[in-house]
């Protein structure tokens, strides 16, 4: 199976370059006779595009969706779904001053010594602008999983070392760096502001949590829930670590501390699990965090080499996040609900029908 | 592709229960000529045995590898090698007490959930004894990246909270936790007896790494270096988290300190990343820590449920590692360099030959 | 890995129905720095493009392909290159008469049990229009087939029970049916032509064959050379066979006369096996032979049922080819080049580099 | 995917040479629940077994399938099911004597062209004794569409050139060439003698029959039902090709004697489709013919050359079945049924639940 391919029966390939033609993804796998409801995916588009608010780059894309296949009178076919992205807003000139040097924190480097060479219009494939195919086909298998009664939902648990002190997801969409703490969404915008004016960046923490997901979700021994989890979250870019339940914190605990008791009625008395064990959902809530890094193109000098191994200097000056955690929230949901469907729908055949 | 195989080129399948007749692997793709160093691949085993020392499970488990085929001469012929485990010292009696009940913290509960019923004897497909064929497959990974100058260890460097001071690499083998440490060593053992003579379990943290690592190894979009590592290392019972280079800690980074600087050479001034940006390798080593949570197994009385869903008490009073970080070390350097022999392989087709 | 994808180290997904609104493919695994030659794949585009001769639809499918990504510069960067189709011709109305009637010999039937309903205006998905994707790919397969000297050519062996009587590859693209055989060529246009005067139509067989393939190719044992042929052929649509080298004429033989004698210089005194032995290409000409239905839309009526189940008659007067074989000599040559491109990118790790 | 391993959910990996330490095949994607038949399993290898009649070669292979994972108390627990063949009649000296030389008709030449060695003690990965470890997956496959009332058969239709005059199924196992009609096996039988007498060998076609099989099986556009049966059946050593329903008859009828009527009820008038159209199951018998070639191995001096490209004659006195069809008439149904298992377990994620 190719690299731009993930999942098995609920597939996304996705393709295309952040100033090339368009960017796009095929959804396989959707069972035919899924309603699609594409106001849905739009919003979902929305909270990942950039200009949306002060906290994000001010380049404007439209990210308009052309659903170009798969879809008939608002019902999926069976077929698969294609799904179009044109790039419009593409000011390649940004890049020429530095098409010659490599950014430190990005793949440029490793990138050519990969393929022998680059695409030095931006990130190409390796930009943030490929996210957006992500969040479209996370939007088709969130409905699919609506439909199984699983919400898939994620916030900034933590900007510039800024800690979400407590989680009222009705307050998420409200703020601009999506905090589920509206003081500390206040204190998290300032200091993404302050790094901005200082021509830097700052990272975060990303939590994430799946409701409504039945024990049995995850495939025994190397598609646990957890393993593939992190397999789609990690191939974010940006992202450095992920943590499940209890995660690090499971490292300085004792075994009758981080158990969690079981309950009649299959519930548990605590989650240091994080809804998942022996890579299989137990029936509770499905909970991770992950580490995003803070942006690597700032407008500042930093050392560099050039194509030649010549020493240089270089800062970015392009149009740039200064905290990549506002629109990554809904990238993490995506690859988290294409995760989920892909194992619900696996999960089908766990035992004799 | 089923859930019990893992890698694309170089391909991993296993099988096996702890209280059933045997385990093994088949490792596929294996190139034709490479030798294959059998007392190499019983050092690998030995590491992760039982009873190896003072720290881990008094259980005897021969582990004696038969190889079945794809090895001819001692060199692989380039069909699937297979290799057995017979099991021979099986308590299954062990278990008849608590046939009926879900352990806290085992997979018991989800497993039924998933599977309609599970095999109460001992974790069976969920037993760490899975691993052992793990171990064998990553021994034969390791011998193929050896060819390619790669080296992958692994060390304990934090359990019970204990953080190794410094990093030793020679004094890892030299201890019974695995601790690149000395001192810390001998700190770290105190805790694991104490947590022992409680009746209870500890976790930690695990230190991997690999040298020698060449730049262009990884596949965008989806089949990310640090993706595919993330994948393989959770897909390890009692995992909870991975973080790569600076991890967890890039998220209170700024960007102006986060990007690694690029010298001549191809060389960093730091190494935040951890070796892999845009999910391609960079040259520099490749490093990550994982988290490993408590034992779950525990002699001493935790709540739960019967099969009925009536509530019991359970203690679990079998053979088991008060914890599992030293004897996972090996376990984690399989699965890295399962992971590195197959984008290895994936490489040599990045550009046109 | 979904059913719209074929391939491991190359691979291809197509999407799109006859009447929406595009269709295209993904290709993935072009090794970064293959010149991309687009009049090379325009003129592939153009062998299948209906209207070309009397023998085809009179339908104008304007077959303009549009690169979306993984070029730049006129040259393969080792991402995914995307490729579009816009729909402009389409005739939905001519369907909507037999909208609720499934057409005898089309899969209108199958589909309906198996997606609960079907994409009635054309063919939806099962449409020879999908074809257009695999011939854009596979113009791409045989570019880099074409770097490692190997070339794939098909021709038409035989049409309506008239063969080729000889094989002079010069003279297939000279004649409407794309047969080797000038004055068998004008025999087996009329008799398509008769067909289509009868509102009626016929078969024939594709030969092909792939020149300048190097011995070593093929992976046993499931996915050898002919296996893997054999699924690329069989999943166009109206194959019904597909036989190598002595193909069923093996079936009476003697094995004296049917093992080909080995020579020096690894040639061979005949050719009965097609070129592959153990499903792994000994280094002659791979040679194979398939058989295409009489297509299944003709203007006559035809006993049926409609969705209710009630007897009807059905006839399909829309624009159709009345012989499938000069059109999909192309097809058959690009299945057959995207089989042998991904083998040659795999055979890369046969043996120790 | 490795190349030893065929399915997508239902998988079977397979092992082993024919003079190495066992052969086997793990089993994946098997639902709990599913009783295993051992006493059915064993019934399906005594009839590939070597020395079953006169008819095939004297070698003992006592094939005692030992079931080393995955079934607890007779019932499949959806952990992958192993089972093991020990070798234990191999004669490799047999082999000696032609080990420097290429059999024709062989993959020796190939094999050591894409290896760079090969292991010539019998046909090693290449021999026709791997196919135990696919009846032995086969027979798993059948018990569990038997659950859904499906069967799947075959029968030798043809055998040096005599064919079959009628189908009786009753009589199949009542001669020892498998022949649907006890005329033409006797005639059959005496074929194979004089081809045995001769020191030589022939081939023949068989036929294979999917009943009961529900419509709606069949993935499109790539994991078409023929296409992958196509793939299944040409990875068996010696078949050169398949046709479906009419098959290459097909090639020369016209569309109105080819397409089957459709009758009220989903029954059709005729099945020359071969119960699979647009690569879906249409609910008739599903049924297939291949041609296999006659076995290469001969005690007759043909021509060669050896490792050194010099020259040479070779005959091979080994113990080879004169004729491969009767024991490879339960082989093809065992990729069959593999295949319908696959497809079966695909099909319920066609539509919304």
């Amino acid at each position: 199976m190719s690299s731009n391919t993930f999942g098995t029966l609920f597939s996304v390939t996705t393709f295309g370059e952040s100033h090339g033609a368009a960017l796009g993804c095929i959804v396989d796998g959707v069972p035919a006779g899924l309603p699609l409801d594409l106001d849905a995916l739009k919003s979902e588009l929305a909270r990942r595009r950039p200009g949306q608010s002060g906290m994000t780059t001010p380049r404007q894309e439209a990210d308009a969706p052309e659903i170009l296949s798969g879809v008939l009178n608002g019902v999926a076919t069976g077929a698969p779904i294609a799904i179009l992205f044109r790039n419009t807003n593409q000011h390649s000139a940004d890049y020429d001053a530095i098409a010659n040097l490599f950014r430190p924190g990005h793949a440029d480097y490793a990138w050519e010594r990969k393929f022998g060479f680059r695409d030095a219009r931006g990130g190409g494939r390796t930009s943030g602008r490929e996210t957006v195919a992500r969040v479209a086909a996370g939007a088709i298998a969130k409905q699919l999983l609506a439909r199984h009664g699983v919400t898939v939902r994620a916030c900034a648990l933590e900007i510039a070392g800024i800690k979400a002190q407590n989680i009222d997801w009705d307050q998420v969409e409200r703020n601009p760096v999506r905090a589920p703490d509206a003081e500390a969404a206040v204190r998290m915008a300032d200091a993404v502001n302050a790094a901005h004016s200082d021509h830097d960046s700052v990272g975060g923490i990303i939590l994430c949590e799946a409701l409504g997901l039945p024990a049995g979700l995850g495939e025994p021994v190397f598609d646990k829930l957890d393993a593939l989890t992190a397999h789609a979250i990690l191939s974010i870019g940006g992202v450095k670590g992920i943590e499940f339940g209890a995660g690090f914190g499971a490292a300085v605990m004792r075994g009758s501390a981080h158990n969690d008791p079981i309950l009649p009625g299959g519930k548990f008395a605590s989650n240091n699990a994080g809804g998942v064990l022996g890579g299989i959902s137990n029936g509770d809530v499905f909970t991770f965090r992950c580490a995003v890094k803070p942006t690597a193109s700032i407008n500042r000098p930093q050392k560099t080499i050039d194509r030649d191994g010549t020493p240089a200097e270089i800062s970015t000056p392009g149009r740039h996040d200064p905290c990549l955690v506002p629109r990554m929230v809904p990238v993490v949901e995506a690859m988290t609900a294409i995760v989920l469907a892909d194992l619900l729908l696996l999960a089908k055949n766990s035992r004799l029908a």
